[in-house]
């Protein structure tokens, strides 16, 4: 694996991108053994709809906490897409969400547009479960690279989400990685 | 206010330590218009038990996020008070709650040591709403030290916790002004 890797989770407040980026550090800390650190930053843009939150993950100590140049980013709004999508690091990967991202600014960065929400929506019925389907989707990117088992990941989700709703979570979690594993 | 202020919550995995920091982080930066910056950090302790999550507050821009030697730590276990108390900022400020952490190794800073756990169980009725009970004693520090209008943490409050659950929550957060306010 290289030896940093930057994640970052973007979208708008209620996405539930946060959470997202808490269960990727925790699966990377205590299901794999790896040093994750995982950060919000807030400034005058936390009043325009753009949430973002980010984690880095390394088998080393990590020295810088924010994701200047992403290696993976997941987009679920058009605004999140426009002002972060040219920070993505070189041989990134970008994934926006077909719903609420109707276009892409141009870009090297290999983009996959993905209906994550409509997932949500239609496979699970509550589109609350977004940031479950986005979390499978980066599963399965996260082992491609050899970073992480996607069932620690799945560990992670189960041991974060409220009781009494594991199933409908594992549930979106597993369609999300499937989304992604159809579409390569 | 000091221009930078850290803030750290530390317990075991399942205290809420995070959204507590996640909530003061948006209360600054989507109430107050301050900038801030919300961490966790996970390393081999992310197994111990050792849970925590920080955030630091700033009206200028920060430049590093983590918290080195925070102004207010609010420690919830034993095994987070040994490891951090000998980590607080200058003139900081350590609150200890009462039932998890029996001993306070030798320090400079202020402590106090509150019944933040026995507020939820007793007043509430749910252990669970421990951190918003310790959000309400963190609401009355910042509020005193010119940082935050109480209002603003309440109302970030009622915006991320699950609908349905607001009156609960709000109730334990002002016990825990409460709880701060008679100890002074």
């Amino acid at each position: 694996m290289k030896d940093r890797y930057e994640i970052r989770f973007a979208g708008s407040g209620g996405q539930g991108v946060i959470l997202a980026a808490v269960v990727v550090g925790e699966a990377a800390a205590i299901y794999e053994g790896l040093n994750s650190v995982q950060t919000q930053s807030y400034g005058p843009e936390a009043r325009g709809g753009k949430s973002k939150s980010e984690v880095v993950i390394s088998r080393s100590d990590i020295d810088y906490p924010k994701a200047t140049t992403p290696d993976l980013q997941i987009i679920l709004n058009q605004a999140s897409c426009d002002e972060f999508i040219g920070q993505t690091g070189k041989d990134g990967i970008v994934i926006v969400d077909d719903t609420y991202v109707s276009s892409v600014p141009e870009t090297d960065a290999q983009v996959f547009s993905l209906p994550i929400v409509k997932t949500a929506r239609e496979k699970i019925g509550r589109e609350l479960v977004t940031n479950m389907v986005a979390l499978g989707v980066t599963a399965w990117v996260l082992e491609k690279k050899g970073l992480m088992k996607t069932e620690s990941l799945k560990q992670a989700v189960l041991a974060r989400v409220p009781k009494g709703t594991e199933e409908m979570n594992e549930k979106a979690f597993i369609e999300g990685y499937n989304l992604m594993k159809d579409t390569l």
